[in-house]
């Protein structure tokens, strides 16, 4: 039997989503990824509910054309916007970054103090809030928005004293309340991770949400029957789409996963 | 006679170009303003020209929809990427930052060298050069991008020591330039002069683009005979439209406009 062969489907605001990408790659080497990053209106951070949820039906709408049989949201701030809606809308699994990391830091956490960064988007929904309370009731979970990260990164001023400053200002109140677990929730801040890392200290594990995803969705595909048994055939490779600036994109992607792609080919989001 | 009561479009990115309508509401008080912030989709400043200009006439076909006498693109990037191809389109006047603020540029330097500010956009467009050479061709023009000024005036940093950094950095191989004019090529920038004024040195003279539209807006309307004579009647007031959170857009538009706007009405902007 050779299982599932249709590609997953994968979606951010922009590069962000490529470190679950890399991780899906990584983890689940036999399966096909058909990506789209929403240059064109990147970032989501800032912008409302109701537009969120717009823009993430529109791109769902698009990926379903592409015939695949999973969707993964790799935007922490569509996950929590946007995802339970889309959910009762699908007929295929859909599965988003924010629970994942949420359930890995309750297993983590020895303290019942858990930390989670994020876009204001992120934070301000809860959603990490109340996905940890369900699993473990008694933790307390600090959150703390760091609208300038993801800018920072952007700027590829990774390791910056600018950076290192900002970081250490947004970190200072999660580090007075004794977290000992930390949610980069935000797909960006894997790539901050050695400042945050040096700002908390060792005592504080960092939970990287895009690793648990890919594990979340290994074991849904295993449970639902999709997993692509067979592997990649020769010449079949991952597909990016962008909404905006698709020889940007293809530069930055080359640096963030394990092989180089050929090309990402641009869209109109807004026809879908 | 009572000139001509119809309206004036304005739009921008987001909030940055209200220190336009600002400057338009001080300088000629007789117009009423129609403005557009495209707040799902900002920023501007990274984006691709294709798609700043597919932004610029949705916009453009909505203020039309206002039955507006005249259009000001309050941004720079979209007046560097848009503007020639939309006044094509046109039956009304349209008129963006870019050339009033190199205009005034080339009536004050003396020593013919020429900085201009703003983000990656509009400094790769060239076009703030190509306008300045036309009018003063023994000048020249140093441009720079500074990315990451436009988040760090949302974050309200205004004068964060993060904000002089980065400023120091940006504006660091225009001092060593010598040059003795500094156009603030972005609506957001004119928020930051005190920061920028202090580190460029008093011999220097920051030209804003905003006020300098809003004199060239004047003298259109007089030219082509479409002043609002009468005046504004009681009652009769400046709309205001954004694409996301017109909640926060209503309190930012508060603290930089001379009176308390009473609401910002949300439109879905894709649909033009």
């Amino acid at each position: 039997m050779a299982g599932d062969e249709r590609p997953i489907g994968m979606f951010d605001s922009g590069v962000g989503g490529l470190t679950v990408a890399r991780e899906v790659m990584r983890n689940i080497p036999n399966e096909r990824i058909v990506y789209f990053g929403d240059t064109a209106r990147v970032p989501y951070g800032g912008k409302s509910k109701e537009t969120i949820l717009r823009y993430s039906r529109q791109i769902v709408h698009f990926l379903r054309t592409q015939n695949v049989k999973a969707i993964v949201v790799a935007c922490n701030t569509a996950s929590a916007f946007a995802l339970e809606e889309i959910r009762r809308e699908l007929d295929i699994p859909i599965i988003g970054v924010v629970k994942p990391g949420a359930r890995v830091a309750c297993l983590t956490t020895k303290n019942n103090r858990i930390g989670v960064i994020g876009t204001r988007g992120t934070i301000a929904s809860g959603l990490y809030t109340e996905f940890i309370r369900e699993i473990r009731p008694a933790a307390q979970v600090i959150g703390k928005a760091c609208p300038l990260f993801v800018p920072l990164v952007e700027e590829g001023m990774l390791k910056d004293p600018v950076t290192v400053e900002m970081a250490e200002r947004y970190l200072k109140e999660l580090k007075e309340q004794e977290i000992d677990t930390l949610i980069l929730g935000c797909t960006h801040y894997p790539l901050l991770r050695s400042v945050i890392g040096q700002i908390m200290g060792e005592k504080v594990t960092l939970v990287n949400p895009a690793y648990e995803t890919a594990l979340g969705l290994k074991e849904l595909l295993e449970r639902e029957g999709l997993m692509n048994v067979r592997g990649l055939e020769e010449g079949v490779s991952h597909r990016f789409f962008v909404s905006d600036a698709a020889e940007n994109f293809r530069e930055i992607a080359n640096h963030m996963l394990p092989m180089d792609i050929s090309g990402a080919c641009r869209i109109n989001i807004e026809e879908y």
